[in-house]
């Protein structure tokens, strides 16, 4: 984590803006990495498209017999991928699958994911709909290191989102994704210039 | 709810910072409101002498014999005094005590509270404290109507506040109150405009 180029393996179940945000950050100097590798759990994924156009190594790796989660022999295959590029971290980037035990352990506090609300609250699936039900007027996305939990690692970057008059989920998903990709860029240079380090559970920089 | 100026009753324990925000933004014409009076369930509270000095009708009154709610002979008296002044709403301005049902049925959906916290993240004490503990980079205040549930009722506005390197429970919850003293009176503007419904949970001004 002290040098200078972070190695980024990313792992995504769907269209990739997430890592296209990752790679514009990476092509204007903003985010001193590399994108090493790219998996996929689901064979057609925009994500591989995206990763080939860019000449980044990427594989669909079948994520079988579980529909949810990442275990056992397909763990095995996700996490050998990754060290075969020498990955320094893990960035998933819309995966729809829960990352376990052997993972987290190989990459202890080197898991990064992205949620779109302001963590701790609308932790879950579709949280910019349940903010949007709840009634909230500030909404947002969070970076945060991955843990055992579900959505309840530490912290590393935040950005809110005002939930406008006549929003609909689409509308406020949409404003949301436009700050997840500043936030997933700004919360992995943090990670490549290394100075960083946690207090309790807090995630200090200073 | 639909005249032009809102009757606020308010309640308090502590030193008014909240009800003089509510005064400032009357005297700046930015607030359709007139306080008619101030309650407080501790004799000294500085709430009192600032009521005092702008001339509001205010009162001790002894919420005995319970420590952390307002029931019985107490609650009676509370509502009592409210009415008497002709209160449209009961405005909550760091009242230490948990409103209960007859208040809540007598003035449905017009007790209204602020909260240290991006609600529904960190209900309960201390939530700035709470907030940094977790870790969190973005936390706020909320205005909302009082339920029967802790910090549960239907938000009007929220404010969001960084958590900055270096922040303390003190620093971080002398910025918040920083907002809680611009989102206090654009909440009771919303009131006193009268141009709101809820949709499920939701506050909608449209």
């Amino acid at each position: 984590m002290t040098q200078n180029i972070l190695k980024i393996g990313i792992l995504g179940s769907g269209s990739g803006t997430n890592m296209q945000s990752i790679c514009d950050a990476i092509s204007a100097h903003t985010l001193d990495a590399r994108i090493v590798c790219v998996a996929s759990d689901v064979p057609n994924a925009g994500i591989l498209d995206r990763a080939k156009k860019h000449g980044i190594p990427c594989r669909y790796i079948d994520p079988a017999p579980f529909k949810t989660k990442l275990e056992g022999r397909a763990e095995d295959e996700y996490i050998e991928f990754l060290s075969a590029y020498g990955a320094d971290v893990v960035v998933l980037a819309g995966f729809m699958r829960i990352v376990k035990k052997k993972m987290l352990d190989k990459y202890h506090d080197r898991v990064v994911n992205i949620h779109p609300a302001l963590l701790p609250a609308f932790p879950g699936i579709a949280a910019w709909k349940q903010a949007l039900e709840y009634g909230v007027k500030i909404t947002g996305c969070t970076v945060h290191l991955v843990d055992s939990g579900t959505d309840t690692g530490p912290i590393i970057v935040q950005k809110s989102v005002p939930v406008l008059e006549g929003d609909t989920p689409d509308s406020l998903h949409k404003r949301i994704q436009e700050q997840e990709h500043k936030a997933y860029p700004e919360a992995l240079q943090i990670l490549a210039a290394g100075k960083w380090r946690k207090e309790g559970r807090r995630i200090v920089t200073a």
